[in-house]
């Protein structure tokens, strides 16, 4: 037997509707690409994006093709994203900070009809246009004024666009299932893959991330989104902030510490969500200036795990409530977010911080669970570490155009290919990604345990630890460290954090020091190719397993 | 082109299972029907629960079968609802307040095959159960020791059946919109009907009430539902507390003062709901006996409206904040709820208070709009009033077994029959059931815009207005008056209170003076019934229209 409710599909359209309907004169302000700050209204922008929704009709766009976005934090990125999805089309998100090569093979291998871009992006993508044969219009961000001169062959100025056509178009009434978005994966290892989310995804991702011990906006807030529209919906806040009707506040290109601060002065920010390479210029910027942050109630930091002296500064010396989160493209973005408990509340002051400095718990809505290799399942004893399954209405399945191969588990888990404990209280803390594991005799050996204890010393900018191969062992530990500039160090004194910290074979058997370590189109070292680099290395001293 | 996310069907039986898994240990504390407070946890609900529903299997119930509660708030209460969800069975909430005939008539209607009950509802159930065909069990809400002697025949014992039964029971993996839940409307007019909720409307409808700008509930809640579990849900609170593991608080049949004060007060209860007449009584015993309610922090009223007086007490004297809602079995039942924003604030205290008094604001998952009987949309403009119309994933669109009557408009709204007001910061305002509204030479007088003045006055304990024939005007209102006891008042001074205050030709005919007045089983006053003992009311002066 089924209920007699009412048919209702969750399309994404419906946020931006209910935020013109009931919050329709809340702001959003936008440091613009062009420079100035530009203020806008959710009733003008549901007004645009439905205009722009009819342009992209009127340019042969049907449901189910592929639009692209290469664009910063703006009112107009969001325009797009809500014209495109509203409309039954897919929104390929695009990260422009991607190599020449990944931007090529994902713009190809999405298809994409249609690239909406910046106008300092142009060049980028530009230069990679004879290249891109799927790809008909380029819709350069700006307004005619904006637009370099001579440089509009073929491409298409967005005010025109949006003047051009009535507001008349209709979103929506289509299954909920519908894909909404396309970002892919930076891919460290292989060919960047697709995560095709559906509209369902998207909007149960709003509500569970709206719960009060999640990021829980109100209207009161104040939303500075710093985590791009391109890094996983930049965690969903241009969706759950309509949603909320809260004011946002997009600081387009610029994350550098004194025009953050800016913006969060001026705008009255009270919610903030960065990586930690963010936040870290916001306090560089603060300490050097003396500036404080009055407005500002909650940091929320993901993408990266963040430095216990981070959260420090921010929380004793700020005053601002820090949240850690973790999650991954193929979870929408959100996993775990460091949520306190009456458990936690319980604890002593250091107790309770170390608690909410690992990834946290799951909200409802999120299934998670540790298994061992043969996928029994593990305790939550804060002690086995295995790897960490997902599962939930707005976690992957498969890769776009890759639907016939399952990434789930029998129980129908997604593996997210991380290693982590989870706590008796519930809260999960990564140990690992898996291929950065290091097998050594047999056993294995965390990388990030031993780069955590290595970033203490205070001369050491960057750790990375890496396996290479040893024909007694299989592997062993390759420690690889960026000083401070104009710093000098020794390998006893750098491998002198560990002793006693970690078992004696965990210890790495030798010290690289370089000038830079290879980092990702994300930020994140690139282990991958550290390893192509030292594959061969030949190791000085076995002292492993001893 | 569809998403490529996992399937994963919104089930209720994930909101406890949830609770279990990452919120064990956390307390759910009741006030039991045999007296004593007992203590028990997610994790022993949700086995407990297990073991039931395999004995309803072993009963014989299967899917799409109704199994009736006739209980108070108890734990049992919730282990009842979810082995009967769970299984997908249908679980028909039944008011121990109704009157016999009704009990009759929506057992009869739903076909239940077994009721749950307490110990002190079983001689009503009992004075039934020959007129009862469909019902095959009844299951005693309690243990062995305390159910009555000799009065066994046929009765089952709850304790004994969770004994009995292994808790290895699969709940879910079925349909979302599986019928989870049926709870009959009161029917002021005509039978009672059922609304039959889903699987999928339960869970968005505890996901939209989890936002930090409804209810906001959180992990570090002590919740208090007074509200009963057979009212439109608890108001989803038996729902959305698990979600995020919020300590339970169940009062059992005790909701004098003097009882729920002291569980406020034991039990650490930071958010508590009920109608008003329950805050009411409330109030009267910490005013009584001079106690204070240190850990509360929200007050939710709904049900009915609220008076200023118990608002301000609650805000003013006692430091709770107080929020009211809207709602109605057909929608699950949260339709607005007075949040605040940034707009709100703005406004000076007494015009905050005045925006905070009314119905409230609607959150994302409820659309609504108000029309002309042409079915034209009307203004938020705070003056024109119109029918209230709702379209929503949790809303109702049919009644049980009345499945081919669609309860929508055309565009797919349901017609609340509540007439209202909206205002430019999107506040509700409830003017007057659409057919309690006065129809006096061809326009409209509003009934709850009268008894509102009229009770203001200090002599008065209850009023309501209704229209009766009238040969010039075709109808024309009737004032009927419940003084406070000992009192005594003249037409004249009570009719005194309207002048200046509503316009001439509003004001009632006549006024009648009554000992009682008739409330229906939810303590609403019924119209129905004061329209039918004067119907052939001959009003004295026609001073109508004047």
């Amino acid at each position: 037997m089924l209920g007699l409710m009412q048919t209702w599909p969750l399309t994404v359209d419906r946020l931006l509707t209910h935020a013109k309907t009931w919050h329709g004169g809340r702001e959003i302000v936008t440091r613009s690409v062009e420079g100035p700050i530009v203020r806008t209204t959710y009733t003008a922008i549901e007004a645009r994006a439905r205009r722009l929704t009819n342009a992209l009709l009127a340019l042969g766009i049907a449901p189910g093709d592929r639009v692209a976005t290469l664009a910063w934090n703006t009112a107009r990125h969001m325009e797009a994203w809500y014209a495109i999805m509203g409309m039954g089309v897919v929104c390929h998100t695009v990260n422009p900070r991607l190599f020449r090569d990944q931007l090529r093979y994902i713009i190809n291998h999405a298809q994409d009809r249609i690239i909406f871009t910046d106008v300092d992006l142009l060049p980028t993508l530009m230069a990679l246009r004879a290249e891109l044969p799927s790809v008909e219009h380029i819709v350069v961000m700006t307004d005619r004024a904006h637009m370099a001169d001579g440089a509009d062959a073929g491409l298409l100025c967005f005010e025109e666009l949006v003047e051009q056509h009535p507001v008349d178009a209709i979103w929506g009434g289509f299954d909920e299932n519908t894909a909404a978005g396309l970002c892919y994966t930076s891919g460290t290892t292989g060919d960047p893959k697709g995560v095709l989310y559906s509209h369902r995804s998207n909007v149960l991702h709003s509500l569970v991330t709206l719960q009060s011990d999640v990021m829980g906006l109100s209207a009161r807030d104040v939303v500075l989104p710093m985590v791009p529209m391109f890094h996983a919906n930049a965690w969903g806040l241009a969706l759950s902030a309509p949603a909320v009707g809260a004011k946002l506040v997009m600081p387009g290109p610029k994350l550098d510490g004194g025009s953050v601060r800016e913006l969060i002065e001026t705008e009255g920010v009270t919610f903030a969500a960065a990586v930690p390479t963010v936040w870290e210029m916001l306090l560089d910027h603060l300490r050097a200036t003396g500036a404080r942050l009055p407005h500002l109630k909650r940091a929320l930091i993901g993408g990266a795990a963040a430095s216990d002296a981070l959260i420090r500064a921010f929380e004793d010396e700020l005053g601002v409530a820090v949240s850690l989160a973790w999650g991954m493209t193929e979870t929408s973005p959100l996993g775990t977010l460091g949520a306190t408990t009456p458990e936690v509340e319980a604890l002593p002051p250091e107790a309770r911080r170390r608690e909410l400095s690992k990834q946290g718990r799951v909200p409802f809505g999120v299934e998670m669970k540790l298994t061992d290799d043969a996928g029994a399942a593990l305790p939550h004893d804060g002690l086995a570490f295995g790897r960490l399954k997902v599962r939930g209405p707005y976690i992957a399945r498969a890769y776009f155009a890759r639907e016939q191969e399952s990434l789930l588990d029998a129980d129908g888990f997604l593996d997210t290919e991380d290693v982590a404990t989870i706590d008796p209280l519930g809260f999960m803390q990564i140990t690992d990604r898996a291929k950065d594991l290091i097998k050594s005799g047999g056993e294995w050996i965390s990388s990030i345990a031993i780069e955590d204890l290595v970033s203490e010393h205070p001369k050491v900018a960057l750790a990375a630890v890496i396996g290479v191969p040893d024909p007694k062992w299989a592997e062993r530990p390759l420690l690889i460290v960026k000083l401070h500039a104009g710093e000098h160090a020794t390998r006893e004194e750098i491998l002198g954090v560990l002793d006693g910290r970690i078992a004696r074979w965990w210890i790495p058997n030798e010290v690289r020091f370089v000038d830079e370590i290879a980092l990702g189109p994300t930020g994140k070292v690139d282990k991958k190719r550290l390893r192509e680099l030292y594959a061969s290395t030949a190791l000085d001293s076995p002292r492993a397993n001893a």
